[in-house]
């Protein structure tokens, strides 16, 4: 039996490295396969991000190499921009630490814990420090570290630093972990899809068989850079609006409307004061509760423009169709759309989305994107899952039973917003949020309709040239008829008959093509 | 585009309560509804685990009032220990700190996040600090704090801080809050569910709508207090073996062994050395890498006792069946079983389960519970939902079509450890291990094949007595047709044809309750 005392000597600090390296799951790293997995999506999205940011083609490499029955070394490099020598410890040997956290802008992390983790889970399963190389421009040394993760404090600790002179050729970041893991072909599928979504990005992937695979570029342009933007109006909660308040350098409330917020110009930022009754040359910092709570309330109120759309980089239709007909060049015919961008709780959104007809499969397929990362797990849980349900996809065409689309179908869905709402750390499901749920789906019913429309074509010609040629079956029959009839050569008639059946059926095998375009 | 050196300067940490803050759905707080569930069971929780540890049989006192529209107080009172002046900010107003994460035993709390998260989720939504009042023994004078959490510190933020006279009149903890939330009567539920796992308990509850339930207490003593734990061999991974290796006092590897791991004697300890062909003397902090994988592979080898089981503190069948009981008075039969404790991943566990037959529902509803806390959302993802669907229920002559049980019955599953692998920091799911699935299994079968017994006793004599009610019908003719044959008064005969039969309907009866019992 305690008493209070003896119970507050108990009570401790308990650091967000402990805190996840018991709870791992979270995380994603819930099994050897899923961990392997996540190691290898946290180094290709953190490559990725830094190329796009820095402005160049992303070129990534990925060796996978069975060292030991269960124990795997996995060797990730890009040609970024590389990172400078005193943050590489901090970037891959703390949790909760980062650039894309604080910032209202697309990006691929946004939690600041994917690479650290994977440092964290490969030095609690094998007792491996990582290894990082890194050089920022192709003039300067190599820096090179040998780096753990110290639990207790969630602090790096640095078991080898030094310059070197044959380190990387070019630019950009290496790293290689030894990890607990088991191999699947999942992997392969991840990077597949993630070439898809980012068709700018060369990927090379030698997997633990030795064979190797490249995932060519389908286009060489990076995506116009996604911009940082202020907090929507519609987005902010009373603590946040309290903390901005009191943080400001604006001098009143008008100023501060228009400065901290986007979609605020002085017009709304004026509206907004007169709706909450506040005099517009207050001072932020001397608000009252009640005063602010008048506030948010005028900011919900007031019609304020949408969040500005130049803080999202989309695939782009022409891009993705691009990319799909390279990965999928068996296929009939491929149709994609980009939805006009929308808003959920202050964050904007764009929805795009895809249909592969004729891909090798019997049922449909879903592919998932967030930000042009695949998400590879908890499909059930996941708001684009909930979008193809509600779609009645019989009135598309496609034969339907229960939750089953019975056609060679692969749909493809990406969502981009400055934040995904993710339903854990790991990343591989988003919320069901009404708005979310519904911008898919009505992205799915565009690109639906479209293969509506290429099925119909397709039976349609289809419907055309049968009934030509039974025609031409009987055009013997037909000419000898007519040659009784009006005494002219039979043969002459039978053959212009057959020139004509063979001309509308010409036709018809272009209405065809153009009905598959 | 940036340079290397300029992405550097957009690195920043960030703090667990800035994370949570912008991720609150993980902890929850996805929407007002279960906002204000949160807040009310973290704060429960805690009262409850405070009480039992001190020793103290629990009254705990919930006061909900709809202050304006969509804003909420909630008033939380216990008898508990109370907490030290000191440590009441930290508790409240840190992330990521307590006494229940370091420690192997059976706690409600776990993570030392659930009444910090409550704190943060109403400053906010309300920009209201919470006001706590702690009184440690009953001479003392009552602390009173009033605090929020800075979030880009992660720290406590102290507005108020006094000790008053006029406080709590006992020892214990009192907290308010105001809340953005939406009231269901799920929080009555939950008050309900958690008298029924926690039968010691007294609580009291104030309605929003001025109605007050109480759930008395149906046992009056605390159960056996759960004591602490030692890591089991088989439950631990490199990089913890290491960190403990480099930490331990001992001065050989044998006494490491045996002192730093539970269930692990001299025997084992040095036939784990001999499996792993370490010499039995070696320095703990000396082991180079291949030995302590060499070390981790003998651990999981050798054959080991298991966990202790005093760290473990279930509910208890009795127990269970009287918390029941009292809950459901119009319940024909209950049954309940505890089954022998059993381990995974190194943490024991115990199920246990009970059936309540005749509970006013249609068909079987299932109450989850892990450490004595009821679990109310994300059924789909639990592995208790798992081991229901994978009983076959016909089998138990209870009807069953699809995923549904058409009976009037509850169905109770309680799993405790000193670890519940919960799928997200809301603990609202507990995760499918296999081990875990397959006893949560066995345990539903034990109280099904009671249930089943019990129809089958229910529907013999049942038929029994509609044979003998039948014949009672045909009294009357059988009489006169005796009479006819024998001569005898016909009336006379009916009379004693009735009352052999009444008899015989009355033994029935007697069996029909015994049946039941």
């Amino acid at each position: 039996m305690k008493t209070a005392a003896e119970l507050a000597k108990e009570q401790k600090e308990i650091s967000i490295s402990e805190f996840f390296e018991k709870n791992k799951h979270l995380l994603g790293f819930d099994n050897p396969t899923k961990a392997l997995m996540m190691t290898v999506k946290e180094g290709v999205d953190n490559s990725l991000d830094a190329a796009e940011e820095a402005g160049i083609l992303p070129d990534v490499n990925v060796r996978i190499k069975n060292i030991s029955d269960d124990k795997f070394q996995i060797v990730i490099q890009d040609n970024g921009p590389g990172i400078v020598k005193e943050q590489v410890p901090r970037v891959f040997g703390k949790l909760l630490y980062g650039s894309k956290f604080h910032r209202l802008k697309q990006n691929r992390g946004q939690q600041g814990l994917g690479i650290s983790c994977s440092v964290l889970y490969s030095q609690l399963t094998t007792g491996s420090p990582t290894k990082v190389w890194s050089k920022i421009d192709n003039k300067n040394k190599t820096h090179y570290y040998e780096l753990n993760i110290n639990t207790i404090k969630n602090e790096p600790e640095i078991l080898k630093e030094e310059d070197i002179n044959d380190g990387l050729k070019e630019h950009g970041i290496k790293i290689e972990m030894r990890t607990i893991g088991r191999y699947r072909k999942t992997i392969e599928d991840y990077l597949k899809q993630t070439s898809i979504a980012n068709p700018f990005a060369k990927i090379v992937y030698n997997a633990p068989d030795g064979t190797r695979i490249t995932f060519p570029r389908s286009v060489d342009a990076l995506p116009k850079p996604a911009r940082e933007m202020r907090p929507h109006p519609y987005g902010v909660e009373f603590g946040v609006l309290l903390r901005m308040l009191s943080k400001t350098k604006s001098k009143n409330l008008a100023s501060f409307l228009s400065n901290e917020f986007s979609s605020l110009g002085a017009h709304s930022s004026n509206l907004i004061c007169k709706t909450a009754r506040l005099d517009r040359n207050l001072k932020p910092a001397k608000l009252t509760r009640d005063e602010i709570e008048k506030l948010l309330n005028a900011m919900q109120k007031v019609k304020i423009q949408r969040p500005p759309l130049d803080c999202l980089s989309p695939i782009g239709d022409k891009e993705l169709e691009k990319s799909l007909k390279k990965e999928y060049p068996e296929s009939e015919f491929i149709t994609t759309v980009q939805r006009e961008p929308e808003v959920y709780r202050g964050f904007p959104f764009i929805i795009e989305c895809a249909i592969v007809y004729g891909a090798k499969t019997d049922k449909m397929d879903v592919i998932r994107f967030a930000n042009r990362v695949p998400l590879l797990y908890q499909a059930g849980a996941c708001a684009i899952t909930e979008a193809v349900r509600n779609v009645e996809w019989k009135r598309y065409n496609l034969p339907q039973s229960g939750n089953e689309v019975s056609a060679p179908v692969l749909l493809i869905v990406h969502m981009c917003s400055t934040w995904v709402p993710f339903i854990s750390e790991s990343k591989e499901a988003i919320a069901s949020y009404p708005e979310i749920v519904k911008e898919m789906k009505l992205a799915i019913q565009d690109v639906a309709r479209d293969v509506s429309r290429f099925l119909s074509g397709k039976r349609k010609v289809g419907e055309q040239k049968r009934r030509l040629l039974l025609f031409e079956r009987y055009a013997h029959e037909v000419a000898s008829s007519v040659a009784k009839l009006t005494g002219k050569n039979e043969k002459d008639i039978e053959n212009r008959l057959k020139d004509l059946i063979s001309k509308r059926i010409r036709i018809s095998d272009k209405d065809e093509e153009q009905s598959e375009q």
